[in-house]
């Protein structure tokens, strides 16, 4: 692993050391003379569990036919990609969630690990193969029978069957239960007929069906003998050998997009399709050859969720891919921050690196926190989504729980991602536009992330409206001593936990014991009681706001609930980021090396600190923080990122990523060759007596 | 002006009564039965000074040739954008700041005024007409004397002499004081030797240097007789008219950037190249044949700023484009929000208008107040700027009020377009994500407006000096009482105005009769106290910290400094805020109408309160807001948006922006129709009897 946490270029410690006053602390843990992290060490846990597939995916795309060429037609790019997915396909890259009867490995959790890496070489190629495998495999897998994966899988595993996943439409995102596509039973003949009833009904923003996509896994209202069974999914052909569409199917190309310019998304539309009634993916709702409808599941909501539950991965990869794609950005950044110098401080002839004015630390490091916290609650969560998916786990809470961590952190790293990655573009300046430097496709990439497999809001929203159900849930059958008590706020703590939420007090041990923080009791304990209390006293606050809901007519209840959709989803964020928390602590707390452990302590703590800041406003106006103590965070986020300012290098080498990752030019050593010359330059000059006076000196002699 | 205002394609308001039960207040100021806005009179007001050179700008580029066309291949788009440079020589694009003898009309403010309206078209056309007339030209304009405008302007104005800017090197953006290249005077020949002694002394990121630049005005420290006189600029050839570069003159291109690529951005360096002693630009510096430099101006530093203030405009002007560019994605979010349906409200049948949900009015509406609030405030800035250009007010004071009022709004206004631009693509979902809708683009393009012309981080640093400065003014000479009543801050408002800012407690008229938050004590005058204090307060604090620094060492004081520059940047952006506050607040009391003034105050209300909602941890520490205030402020905003949303598609009417300025499908009227006929296939098909009757129904009446 040295090739890969090591940089060559990275300049040694010497060459740092300041000619001039420099305005802050040393610059590396060398100069620090502290205990400096085991890097190695923390590759490994920022790799998680599924670090050999990470490994194994990494070196696949050190080959630079992987890599994303910035300024390409998009007619080349699509090609490009596919062609990338073929060699995908010969380098183990498709199957490793497949049965192993149709050539899989039946390893969910590594092979989303696998996939989240690809965001490396070139984010459509990662959500292109997540379109191939992740959407529409998966639909024939998880929402298919023995029938249809032994039709399918393997063509589908080996790219021979190209396809698309078939499910938003134009006119229907977020809310999927309300799309226009019907498929109409007919019995006459056993086939379902899939039509499009009107202009937004068409599906839409499909990867794979404006070019590629031999067959689509479409979703559309099962309708049999004059009912309605709500959306289900169906195997569409969609295109001949020759590329053209086969008769009653049309579509177009949704043109170019801000980014993933490398997949080619459209979209589809069914004029009286006919499939055999086979092509229903049977798994959850069936319909006999009579058009009798059978499911296991009786509730037609349960079933609709049921199903989307099964797609839950994509949510999933994109919270992994995500954080890896922000962690490049800030390694970029950072190495940049610490080899680019700009202005004298006044106090000497050098001029200062970036990394040590306090604004430019105060950009970077609370996200570098932010990265590291998503790190271990992504791994958290991956480790959630195998359990369940290889069977291990696979009970119904457990998967409630892991759609409700999946809609909680998705939005959380998605969105950190755009602002880390735009905060560390803009931290390099000019450099940063340059397409070269990769951050500003990363933000052009990864900007539909935000909004595609589930709009960020409206999953926050789903998280939120869990949060209201486990908190009434306490007080089901609870007699009018617990509600006094719950209403005095003495239990809060313990009689609610939240969805997925620790129960309190657990899993965190106190820190103190390193932590330097103690003086201002914002320490590891505090910061948990903190964030935890936050979530508590919002949702009960939303709780008791709606509680008149009930008794209300419909428009007026809806109109309630409106009024608080902002603090639900806010509720539901604060959720989020206690989870990242408790994620980052616990793996503090595995750390066994003392100087790791140390560094990686100022670090949760800069995160934690971090979250507090950000709400700052909210803990004073609930009482939970004095405005003395209030004044503290800010002071103290000042001091940690000082205190962690010889580390940040450390810290993101520590991410493990390969020049051949990274590949940004001002990342790779010029810039300090750059600076070298020139300091040589001058240094010389002095040195031959030829260098010119400057004007002012020449006015100071001459008034003397 | 009627093809302006009124889109053919919005819906009338009787097609978007809700037939459900609506979660929220009327949608349109008709429904709301209040007094709605003049629209005409807003955009008049919108438009500002130069009105008539805008209503011009936009009209030209109503023609398809001047549009961007996403995707297009590097190549062909700067080919493109070159010849809509040429034809806007043709339509009086190029020449109204330049002087009337070289067929220039003299009207700086109109020229900012009408570049920053191709914007609308595409962005790499703003800014190659910025490089080629506001950078290249102006440079030659206003630092160069008669024999260099007799020379060149009137090809520069024609575009027979396309030209580069070349002042930032790869080693020096912001710090200019510090380039690399060198001028040195040879009294032999009379000739000055360009020279890049080192790489990172190359020119870099020049518009025009890679493909279209025939010469440049190239800074570089000026040397004469062994003395460096600082950065100064001259004209010095590039390429013959082969497109060869001269002899000793070479270059690479910058390659595909974020955005903005219909521009040729290239690097230069020069080795040894010799140009005429005339060729320096020699307005504020001079150098006779035998090397003897001479200027008007004594101290170096007040020269080289001298300089670097003649070239303001292009600041000014991105203060401008960035306000418009978001009134377009506003426009655009907004139309839409109040087309698209999603989800139904729990309520009735209906599925909800985006905007009637509380979460997507308050993701827009205060960013619609926001944008308001910087049309008023740069109109403001470019009648200084014209002021002082135009002679009329050009007085050293008036300089730097100008280019302090600059160094605060450009930073606000271009951070702020990329934070709106991008929360309305996400509110429009996919449909945000297709280039076809424009706001990638638009993000994609200004997202280097935050780092050029000045890095906005270091450009809120010069303001946040400033303030220093001028605080500091107050207590020269002042005696120990008056520093005695200072510290108990009496009257701290009396003494301190800051740059720019206003006498306070003038130029704001209590709105209190007609405002109707006077129950909340938020109302404008005490709106502008919170803000006015804040920065006061702010300022004072950091002098009060920074004042060892005069007794300390060096490198110790730069340390100091350090530890404030965060805060000190925050300060420049709190004074920034006000002052865009005070200009939307003039511009309501100019309002007659009495609709227009009413909803322009809820408007400017709305803004306020944002403001102050932003900082409110800020207050509450500081004691300027009580806890219970300060909860008051988040639910009020709440209510203004509420009572704002009827008013939000008239108010984006009112930017004025013709069909062929938007351009976006989705704001096209397409969603609507979409939506209508979707409600009229459900409509058909519950009147025919023929509708599936869903399951649910159905289980319902089987249990019965």
């Amino acid at each position: 692993m040295a090739d890969v946490a090591v940089r060559s270029s990275t300049p040694s410690a010497d060459k740092r050391t300041p000619e001039g006053g420099a305005p802050t602390a040393p610059r590396t843990a060398a100069e620090a003379h502290e205990a400096r992290i085991d890097q190695d060490a923390v590759t490994a846990a920022l790799l998680g569990t599924w670090r050999e597939t990470r490994l194994e995916a990494r070196e696949l795309i050190k080959d630079p036919i992987f890599w994303q060429k910035p300024g390409q037609p998009m007619a080349e790019h699509r090609a490009r990609v596919l062609e990338q997915l073929r060699l995908l396909v010969d380098n183990n890259g498709s199957r490793r969630a497949f049965p192993t009867e149709y050539g899989g490995l039946e390893d969910n959790g590594a092979n989303l690990a696998g996939f989240e890496e690809l965001v490396l070489a070139d984010p459509s190629l990662q959500i292109k193969s997540g379109v191939q495998w992740g959407l529409f495999g998966s639909a024939v897998y998880q929402l298919g029978t023995k029938k249809h994966h032994d039709k399918w899988l393997r063509d589908i595993i080996s790219l021979d069957l190209p396809g698309a996943f078939a499910m938003t439409e134009t006119g229907h995102g977020s809310d999927v239960a309300a799309i226009g596509t019907t498929a109409t039973y007919d019995p006459e003949t056993e086939e379902f007929v899939i039509h499009t009833p009107f202009r937004g009904a068409w599906k839409d923003y499909l990867g794979n069906a404006a070019l590629h996509g031999k067959a689509a896994t479409v979703f559309a209202q099962l309708i049999t003998g004059g009912v309605n069974y709500g959306v289900h999914c169906f195997f569409v052909p969609l295109r001949d050998d020759t590329g053209e569409f086969l008769p009653g199917i049309g579509g177009e190309d949704d043109g170019v997009k801000g980014g993933l310019n490398g997949i080619d998304n459209g979209r589809l539309h069914f004029d009286h399709v006919r499939v055999p009634r086979e092509n229903l993916l049977n798994r959850y709702g069936d319909v006999a050859a009579d058009g009798t409808y059978t499911s296991d599941i009786d509730s037609p909501g349960r079933r609709f969720f049921t199903m989307l539950g099964a797609l839950v991965q994509g949510r999933v990869s994109l919270d992994g891919a995500a954080t890896t794609a922000t962690a490049l950005a800030l390694d970029i950044a950072i190495t940049y921050a610490n080899q680019r110098r700009q202005f004298d401080s006044g106090a000497g002839t050098d001029e200062v690196v970036l990394l040590d004015y306090a604004k430019h630390q105060r950009r970077l490091l609370p996200r570098l926190a932010q990265v590291y916290a998503q790190f271990f609650s992504h791994d958290e969560l991956l480790r959630k989504f195998d359990g369940v998916f290889s069977g291990r786990t696979d009970t119904p809470d457990e998967r409630e729980d892991l759609e409700t961590l999946a809609a909680a952190l998705k939005p959380l790293s998605t969105w950190n991602a755009l602002e880390t990655i735009q905060e560390c573009r803009e931290a390099c300046g000019g450099q940063g536009f340059l397409a070269e430097n990769r951050m500003v496709n990363l933000h052009q990439d990864l900007d539909v992330y935000v909004t595609f497999e589930g709009d960020n809001n409206v999953l926050l929203q789903l998280v939120g409206k869990r949060l209201l159900g486990d908190f009434a849930k306490q007080f089901k059958g609870a007699d009018a001593a617990d509600l006094a008590r719950f209403a005095i706020g003495q239990t809060a703590g313990k009689v609610f936990h939240g969805a997925g939420l620790r129960q309190l007090g657990q899993a965190v041990t106190d820190l103190g014991s390193t932590a330097r923080s103690v003086e201002l009791g914002l320490r590891g304990d505090h910061q948990h009681e903190l964030l935890a209390d936050r979530v508590q006293q919002m949702v009960s606050d939303i709780a008791g706001r709606l509680r008149p809901a009930s008794k209300l007519p419909a428009d007026e209840a809806a109109a309630l609930f409106n009024e608080n959709q902002a603090q639900l989803i806010e509720a539901a964020r604060a959720h989020g980021e206690l989870l990242q928390w408790e994620a980052f602590t616990d793996a503090v707390n595995k750390t066994t090396d003392e100087g790791t452990k140390q560094v990686l302590t100022w670090l949760r703590d800069l995160f934690g600190l971090s979250l507090l800041e950000r709400h700052l406003a909210w803990y004073l106006i609930n009482g939970r923080l004095s405005t003395q103590r209030a004044g503290a965070v800010s002071r103290y986020i000042d001091r940690l990122s000082a205190r962690l300012r010889p580390h940040a290098q450390d810290l993101v080498e520590a991410f493990g990523f390969a020049p051949e990752h990274v590949r940004a030019p001002i990342a790779s050593g010029a810039e300090q060759e750059r600076q070298d010359e020139a300091a040589a330059f001058f240094a010389a000059q002095r040195a031959s007596g030829q260098a010119p006076v400057s004007e002012k000196s020449l006015q100071k002699k001459s008034k003397k």
